[in-house]
Formats: structure tokens, C-alpha cells, sequence
């Protein structure tokens, strides 16, 4: 029955294209048919079962032109037994979130022809591209030095060997529209539209936006406290630890409380319970052919000391000395710009005057250049570490390059803050750092991109209006693909996480001794909601949706960085002029008193993390009812088979 | 088939009691029937479907004897289904560990008529005793005033009624003598038999003896190295510092090898991936009828609202106060001291001599009367805080108890420490505390039970030579019911805990000033193997068995002992003389440097408790490997049973 139903389905002349996948224009005839042949094959026959067809060639044909393009889209049963397997939690009748299966499928709130969105459908697509294993080819037709063997993931042999140059999802110009309008189009105050943003993006894009809406609201009472701080020049002890304490506790509360509002988005999200399918290794991955210990399937086997020895004896060393060598030439900066100010100072010339400006310069270009070569040589040493899964390599990318760019960011406000002790010159580098990097950041992350994207897109249209005289904007399909194909790939969340984090720093590091920051942060927020969602839907390519369950390893991030606050908070108090003129009589007694209640502040912080429960109470309640029925079917299932096989033997 | 099976077992001849039911001496007949029916039942019926007997009367037959005894066992296939009810985990023939079923039983290890330990088989009965629940019945028969609710567990109504006055397995005597004679009855230098304490007292006690004996054999490097620093007076602040790092990092280190080791026990014994059934309320729960959200049984709900604000209002404002009194009461005690050792310096007689030890003897009393009444505080404000589930319960009892004894065993360790600054005193007043407290425990724990329990005993057994003209001294199976009976109820690991949590925070807090405190520790823990594993065999009733999967909350607060270990230890070198003299020049530099150093180790734990996985590979790939099997045959099972239903209505 069922054969039959998907033979009719594979003939479908309705195919809606999904995924474009393209590979290099050399490719061999045979790779290509190969390659086709095995994406439509039945999936008994070990084939992906899914529809395929090729790009015809664009209105105006040049002969630059790729034509080994192919459009990929599969049957809605297709989609459906897909969704299966990759274990996607809908929506039940009763108002619970469940694993879909193809035989409860009516018990699933509205089930019909979109039950799956269009992102999903993607990403299942995707999903079942990287699960096409190799049977018995040694190699692919063609090119006898790509390797196969029983198990390899087809398409990851492919990327790795860079036959395929690129797999991405369609955009949708209608729903992108909406979204768009309802997004970033209107000045308004209500809410992003987060579950528009799931449906269109995925839960991994819906959670950045989420969590920065979260943090910037979080952040309104800090700045607002900040305010009459700033105004009034509130500068007694009391006052700062007042201040101090305020802005720790409000630290660790709202990191507690996203938690929680995490959990609940990633419940509603179908993202919480959800149990991942085994990753396949990431295309970079090498070893010795072996089997898998978990799956029993063949593929390569690289021994987990080896990596663990390249992590401790190479990449960590590597990394210590970079922050050595940062610190380094921040010294040399600081030196020099000593000697121009005495330089200066001997002599108040015009050119002495021109002198000052020149180790500012060379030290943001010199960093600028530090960070470029360092985020290589992460990229490098992660690659080089050979981990088996892109989560772990994403894993291990983001803490390498997290603590550089800390240090790079924070080094210098440290050493003015706790060496040379100077407030007033702290409270003014942190404000100029803070705005110019706002600015800057802006600047590079949309408008940029948004101009050569723009200036592309001009060309495209008006190649294509000069040949046919279109009367709407509207692009035919053929050139909207190669037009997408040709935008930029969006490189994941991680740069817009990575910014939100040293802002997060300067927050809750110095706000003691600039109040105002949380204001300036709260100001920035609002306009990088506008840049980053107008980047998403009008400068890249659409990622494929990833079914994140929480921020991952920014939450531990966030988390270290308001514990490095507490430390710093008080040490600035510590050496704060009001405070040390209260205690003029005994130092030691003021280090003491600082130290003590940063102890008591600390033991508080994680007294409070510990007792916020990470998971609100009612989807507690919802995941152990799902866990007790299935429970409660398990002990029913044995006695039913029994009892049904004795109906049926009667 | 099924019920012809089991109607056979139920006039089984050969019954083995299991567990004995004790009912007052006044219950009435009617109620006695009630309750013996309803055990006997078929399941169908709503019943628990055992198999119970009525204690006969003793050789000795005495008045005061109790009639009301039953000893309750039950058939073969009614302990393997109810294993299943349990979600016993049990290891297969391929060697991994599976959740017991009864279709699946051929493919366990050994599976045989022992295939259930006795433990096992005990823990079995009183699970389905406990589940046993009321359908129909407004009350028990014979007493209006017990009331009954569909789905209440019989049980615990009983238990809470004091109509039930006690439950508990029965020993074996065959098997007991064997694992005491490979336990504590020769003296050896082998490890202790964890499986099989672990098969005949369960998980909880195995894990108990297991930690007792690992944290034993990881004092042991402490224990060394505190010799030459003892012996040779190495005091310089280099080697202090040294010292303290060292205990430091092994202290992490132990306990995050400990949850390591930890976890391969509960996987080889079959605790770590069982899911627990869901607890039944508490006999002491009480609250409005309403249904259970998880569950949707009818059972009393309590608001969490309520319980919380019990906790936080009237639970933590009571133990501060009590530790603010504790703190109090040592005060009077320095003072009382100073005041004794004034009056004996100006006139040194006889009488002022003995005043000295005045205080120290009042302080004593008073301390052991502030725990007695304190520890009934606790436990009654923790049943007033209305916990529905036992080991939640247990928990809050358990963080008050801990946080009370933490203050009152070292509150005037600190204060000699920090406040006067005394390191000799210090030293004298830990060794004191260390060697007394053992003593005193060991002496308390074991051998005055034990003598208690022999007093009985021999009372006992020559009541029965009295009639009888027994050889050997084996008692019949009535007499050693009724001896059981009479042994005192084993009140749960509790009590040892938090003696090793003291010895713990005495090796930890204090190791710089007293290098030699691991020894004494090591040395107690080698005797204190011996007396606890006496206490188990012979003086105490033997305890149901607890599948527990870790140590629990002892694991907290350990963890957190050792981070307080850390601040102390640091400060401990800070104030140290010898210190003092290297930084003679400034003292905020020491302070500052001390502080800065602790501050990094700090962090360093941090990571390390981080870095190190707590759960070891191997057992890792095996968890994962059976959640992948499940999945994948899930997948099949929707395949196959629509196969299977072709194939039927073809």
C-alpha cells in the first residue's frame, strides 16, 4: 500500500522546491546522475526518496553561469515520514507537545497540508540529504580519489571534497514579506514576533532574538537605577554597594529567570524534549575506519586521548600565550602613550599633538589585526583538534575565541582600573569603547552588507528587465534562486551573541563606575533588534532552522561573566576614593570588609542559582506527565500484545 | 492461563516469608480481615495478589506477646511481574543493563529461580504493599474514624493511623553469615564486598559503605603527606601554600572522581537509568482531595505557594536563630573560660583548678542538649512543612540538621582561628575534638547498641532453652521473627554521613594548621568500616532497600564543604605567623596577594569540577547506545505493527 501511494507521489507534477543544492560546474556527468539517482531512489532501495530537478538556465543566460544547480523538494508523505525521523514535537489536540508519528498523525492539532512549516520541511530535507548513505560504492562515479565506503554520509564526502559547493533553503517572498512587516517595518512597542521568527527561521535564530529582547527589558531597571546615579553623582560607599549589590543580584536573577523563560519557549518550541538523532560526524572529521561504539555503524574512529592531548597540550598553551602576547602589546601601548603625553607635555608642538592620537591608532589598528589572525588560528586549531561533532567544535570555537576577545576588550579598562587606578580616565575610555564600538558594530553588521547586496541585487534586476520588460519587481523563480545563491552565507548567530556579551560585560563590570552604561546598552538594543532582523530577512541567504533547546554555551558565558562581576564590582569599590577615605584609618580593615561581603555576595549569588528552579513548575508538571504515561503505555503494551496475539491465534 | 498459573502459587505449600506486617495488639478482627483480603486479592480485583500468613505463637508464649503478626511473601511470577511495576534493571546475557520485563526475561543473565535477590524480592513486596490502594471503602473496617478515598494507598493510612506498627524484611541467616565473614569477620587488607551488601542490604547501604571506603583510600596521599609536615615543623609560607593547593586540588579532584565511580556502581547496579515510579505521598502528607496534575489520581494536593512560604518564613528565620543562639551560647563559653582562667591565675587552689574545667563541661552538656532539641525542631518543622514526597523530606531535614552541626563543630574552631587568633590553641582544641569525637562515636554507634542488643537476646534464646533443649543455637523461624521485631528500627545512613561530613570538614578546613588530622581520620575510618558493618549484621533490624543512584544530597554537601575549605584555608595562611614575617613590611600586600591566590584556585576548582565528565566514558557510550536502540526501535515497532496487522487481516 504504501509503495504504491509514494510512486503516485513521485510523479507529482505540484513540486515545490525547498532546498537548492549546487555543485561545482567541472562536475562529471556521471557524479551528477549518480547522485540524482540515489536521491530519488526509494528508501528501501537505500535511496533519500526525494524529488530533484535542475535548474533551468536564467533569463539571461551568461555563460559564467552555473548550471549544475538542482532544486530539491520531496512529497508531503515524504515530509511527513521525515518529520518522523527526526523527531519533531508538535502540537497535540490536547494541548501538549508530543513526538510526531505517522500513526497518531490525527491526534496532532491541525493537521493538514501546512502542518509542517516551510522551515521545518527544510530542515528535514537537509536531514535526510545527510543521512544518504553509501551501500557498496567504493568511491563516486567519476572521480575514483573521493572515497565511500558502506555508512559514509554521501553528501558529506561531497562537501568535503568540495563537489558540492553549497546546500541552502529557499526563501519564501510571500511569508518573508509578513514577516518583515510585522518584524522590523513598523516602529512599534509591542513584542518581536518570536513564534513568526520560529516559523520562519527555526528555534536556534528565534532564541537570539528572544534572548536579546529578553536582556535588553531585563536591563531597563539597571538603567533606570543608573539614571539618578549618574545625575546626582551618588558617590558614597554605601551608595555604590548598594548599587553593587542591586546589579549582582539583578545579574543572577535574570540569567535564572531567562532559564526559565527558556524552558518554556523551548517547550511550546517542541525543542525541550525532543530527543536528538545521533549527529553524523561533521564533514571535517577523519580517523581510522571503525565502528561506531554507540550506532555499530561504520564510519571513522579517532581516539578521544588523542584530541584530548591536542586540546591540552596545543590549543590551550597556543591560547595563553595569545592572551600573553595581548597583554603584551597593551603594555607597550600604554608606554608609549606615556611617552607621547611627556613628550607632549616637554614640548606642546603641533606635531607633538598629532603624536598623542598615534598609539591609540596603532594600538585599535594592531588589535584589529590580532583579532583577525587569532579568530584564523582558532578556526585552525579547532579543526586540527578533529572533533567528531560540529556542537563540539562549535563548542570549543566559542570559548577560544570568547576569552581572546574578552581579554582584548576588557584588558586595558582592567589595568586602568586596578594598576594605574584611575577613575576618571576609566569612566572616559569605557564610554568612548562603549559608543564607537555601537556604532561601528551597526555600521559593519547591516549597513554594509546591506549596500553590496544592494548594489548586486540592481545589477541582477536590471540584467533581467533587460531583456523582458517586467512590470512588478517580482523575479521568476530561476533568477530569485541564482540571486540567492549568490547573497552571502549568514555564519550563524554567534558574532551577534558574542556582541551582546561584552556589552553585557561593560554592564556589569564597571557599573559602578559608569552608571550609565546599562542605559547606553538599553539605547543600542532597541536599533539591534531593527539591524539584525533587517540583516536576516533582506542581506543572507536563509540558514537552515536549527532546533535549538536553549542558548547553549552562552548561558554558561553569561553566567562566568557575572561571577568575574561580583569579583570586580568589589575591587572597585574596594579602591574607590569615597570608600578608602571612609576607612582612612586602616586599610587592611577595608580590604577585609570588601572581601568578606564579596564572600557573602558570591555564596548568595549561587545560593540563588541553586534555588530558582531552571524549569518553571507547570512545563515541570507537563514533561513528568508525558514521562508517566509512557510509563503507564509501556506496562499496558505488554499485556495488550499478549492478548492480541491470543484474539488472533483463536 | 495467567490467573490459573498464580490461583496454582497461591496454596503454594512451600511460602517464604519475606517481610513481616506487625498491627497493634487491639486492631480489630474485622479490620485484620479486611486488610489479609485485600492483600490476598487477585490484581484484578484491585488487590496486591501476596501471599500472607499469621505469625503462630512463640516456644514461649507469653500474654504480652503480640498476635497480630504476618509474614507477608508471594509467588514467583508475582515478584518478577512486580519488578517489572518497579522497573527493576537487571543485566542481560549481552552484558548491558535493561529494564527487566517479563516477555523479554529469557534474554536476562542467570535468569533463574535465585534470578531476584532477596533484597530485591523485599523491596518488591513492600512497593505493591504500598501501592496497594483503597477502591470503594469510605474507612477501614471496624474504624469510622480512618477515613478512605479512592486510590489512597491502604498502607500508609494504617501507618499514619498507628494501626500499623511496623514493616520490615525479614534477615537470612545463611546469607548474612556469609557476608559478615567476607565483610568485617577477618581482618584483611582487601576491599570491601559491595555486591554483596549491595545484594543483600540494596543500593543505599552499598553506596554508603562504598563512599566510606573510597574516601577512605583517597586520605591516604593527604594522609602522607601531612606526616612530614607534622614531624619536620615545615611552617615556611611556601611550603603552606603548597600544602593547602595541593589539599585543595585533591580534594576536587576526589569528589569529582567519586561521582565517577559513583556512577559505574549505580550502572552495574542498575540504578542509574531506572526511572523511579512516581512516590506516593508521604504517611504524614496531608492536604485538600484534589487530583494529582502528573498523575491524574485523586490524592490530598498542598499548595507549593504555602510550602514555600512555610520554608522561607518560619523554617530559615528558625535555624538562623538557632545558629545566631549557638553563636551566642559559644560566646558565654570563651567568656566563662577567660573568666575561669582569671580566677585561677590570681589564687591557684584546688578549687579554682577544678573551676577551669567548669565551663568546658557546661559548654558540652549544653551543646549536646542544643542537638537533641534542635534535631526534634528540624524534624518537626520539616513535617510541617508538609513535603509530599519522602525524599524531599529527607532533604530539607537533612540541609537543616547539616547546616546546625556544620556551626555548632566548628563555630568555636573558627572563632579560636580568626577572632583570637591562637594557632597553638587551634591545634590542641582540633586534635581534642577529632580523637574525643571518635571515640565517643564509635563507642555510641556500635558497641552500646550492640551490648543492648545481646542483653535481649540472651534473654530470648534462654526463654526458649527453657523449654526446649535447643543443641545448636539456631532459632526457630517464630522466635526470630519475634527477635526482629524487637531489634531497634535502623534509622538510614543519616547519621554516619554526617559524622564523615565532619571528619571530612576537619580534614578540609583546618589541614594547614594540623597536617596530621588526615591520619587520624584514616585511622578512624579503618575501625569505623568495621563497626558499622557489625551494626548492620547484628544490631540492627535489617532496612528495606533504597535504589539510589548517587549519594544525593551528601554529594552537595560535601562539594560545598570543600569550597569553604578553600576560603578557609587561604585565610588560615593569611593570618599564619610565618606569613606574616615574609610580608612584614605591608600588610595589605598579604592580604591582597592571599586574596588574589584564592580567588584563582577558586576558579581553577570551578573548571576542574567542570573539565572532568561525571559520568565515565565506557558507561557514557552505553547509556547512549541504549537510547539509540530504543529510538530506532520505535522507528521499527510503527512498521511492524502495521505489518503485523496485514498479515492478520489478510
Amino acid at each position: 500500500l504504501r509503495v504504491t501511494m509514494e510512486s503516485l507521489d513521485y510523479c507529482d507534477p505540484g513540486f515545490t522546491p525547498l532546498v537548492v543544492l549546487e555543485l561545482t560546474s567541472e562536475t562529471k556527468e556521471e557524479a551528477i546522475g549518480w547522485l540524482l539517482r540515489r536521491i530519488r531512489d526509494l528508501q528501501q532501495n537505500g535511496g533519500a526518496e526525494l524529488l530533484v530537478e535542475q535548474l533551468g538556465p536564467g533569463v539571461g543566460a551568461q555563460e559564467k553561469e552555473n548550471p549544475n544547480m538542482f532544486l530539491v523538494g520531496a512529497s508531503q508523505q515524504r515530509l511527513l515520514s521525515g518529520a518522523e525521523d527526526v523527531g519533531l514535537f508538535k502540537e497535540c489536540s490536547d494541548g501538549s507537545m508530543r513526538a510526531f508519528t505517522c500513526t497518531n498523525k490525527h491526534k496532532f492539532k491541525d493537521f493538514k497540508d501546512s502542518f509542517l512549516s516551510m522551515a521545518e520541511c527544510q530542515y528535514i530535507i537537509k536531514h535526510e540529504l545527510d543521512t544518504l548513505r553509501a551501500r557498496d560504492e567504493t568511491h563516486v562515479p567519476g572521480y575514483t580519489e573521493v572515497k565511500l565506503y558502506p555508512g559514509k554520509s554521501i553528501i558529506r564526502r561531497l562537501q568535503s571534497k568540495g563537489i558540492l559547493i553549497q546546500l541552502f533553503p529557499l526563501h519564501e517572498k510571500e511569508e518573508l514579506k509578513r514577516l518583515s512587516f510585522s518584524w522590523y517595518k513598523k516602529v512599534k512597542l509591542s513584542f518581536q514576533p518570536l513564534d513568526d521568527i520560529r516559523h520562519y527561521y527555526g528555534e536556534g535564530q528565534a532564541f537570539y532574538f528572544g534572548f536579546l529582547e529578553y536582556f535588553t527589558f531585563a536591563l531597563v531597571p539597571m538603567a533606570l537605577i543608573g539614571v539618578p546615579y549618574y545625575l546626582f553623582d551618588w558617590e558614597g560607599y554605601d551608595k555604590y554597594v548598594v548599587f553593587a549589590m542591586f546589579n549582582l543580584i539583578w545579574c543572577t536573577v535574570i540569567l535564572e529567570l531567562w532559564k526559565r523563560y527558556s524552558a518554556s519557549l523551548a517547550y511550546h518550541w517542541g525543542t525541550l524534549s525532543r530527543k536528538k538523532a545521533f549527529e553524523e560526524p561533521r564533514p571535517g572529521f577523519h580517523g581510522v575506519l571503525g565502528f561506531n561504539p554507540v550506532t555499530g555503524r561504520e564510519e571513522p574512529i579517532y581516539p578521544n586521548a588523542k584530541r584530548q592531548l591536542r586540546i591540552y597540550l596545543v590549543s590551550v598553551p597556543f591560547v595563553l600565550l595569545c592572551l600573553y602576547l595581548s597583554l603584551y602589546v597593551m603594555m607597550i601601548y600604554f608606554q608609549m602613550e606615556a611617552w607621547a603625553l611627556s613628550v607632549h607635555d616637554d614640548e606642546p608642538t603641533f606635531w607633538a599633538g598629532i603624536l598623542i592620537f598615534i598609539p591609540s591608532i596603532i594600538y585599535a589598528v594592531v588589535i584589529e589585526i590580532m583579532n583577525l589572525i587569532y579568530r584564523y588560528a582558532a578556526e585552525f586549531l579547532t579543526e586540527w583538534e578533529n572533533h567528531r561533532l560540529e556542537s563540539s567544535y562549535q563548542n570549543h570555537l566559542v570559548l577560544k575565541v570568547l576569552v581572546f576577545n574578552f581579554f582584548n576588550c576588557f584588558a586595558s579598562l582592567f589595568y586602568i582600573a586596578f594598576v594605574m587606578q584611575d577613575m576618571v580616565l576609566l569612566r572616559q575610555s569605557l564610554a568612548t569603547l562603549l559608543i564607537t564600538s555601537q556604532i561601528l558594530n551597526q555600521f559593519m553588521e547591516a549597513c554594509l552588507p546591506y549596500w553590496l547586496q544592494r548594489r548586486r541585487n540592481k545589477k541582477m534586476i536590471n540584467r533581467v528587465r533587460k531583456r523582458r520588460t517586467l512590470e512588478d519587481k517580482e523575479l521568476p523563480l530561476v533568477e530569485q534562486v541564482r540571486l540567492e545563491a549568490d547573497m552571502s552565507m549568514y555564519l550563524g548567530t554567534f558574532d551577534d551573541y558574542l556582541e551582546q556579551f561584552l556589552l553585557f560585560g561593560y554592564v556589569s563590570l564597571f557599573s559602578c563606575v559608569y552608571p550609565l552604561a546599562a542605559v547606553l546598552v538599553v539605547l543600542n538594543n532597541f536599533t539591534e533588534v531593527y539591524s539584525d532582523a533587517f540583516k536576516m530577512c533582506r542581506v543572507f541567504k536563509r540558514p537552515f532552522s536549527d532546533p535549538a533547546a536553549n542558548i547553549g554555551v552562552w548561558q554558561l558565558a553569561f553566567e562566568a561573566m557575572s561571577v568575574i562581576a561580583v569579583v570586580t564590582n568589589f575591587a572597585l569599590i574596594g579602591i574607590s576614593p569615597q570608600v578608602k577615605a571612609y576607612f582612612s584609618d586602616s586599610e587592611t580593615q577595608l580590604i577585609l570588609w570588601t572581601v568578606a561581603i564579596e564572600h557573602v555576595l558570591l555564596a548568595f549569588k549561587f545560593l540563588l542559582a541553586f534555588l530558582i528552579p531552571d524549569i518553571p513548575k507547570h512545563i515541570q508538571i507537563r514533561l513528568s506527565r508525558l514521562e508517566f504515561e509512557s510509563l503507564e503505555a509501556l506496562k499496558k503494551k505488554v499485556e495488550q500484545s499478549a492478548e492480541n496475539l491470543t484474539y488472533f491465534l483463536k
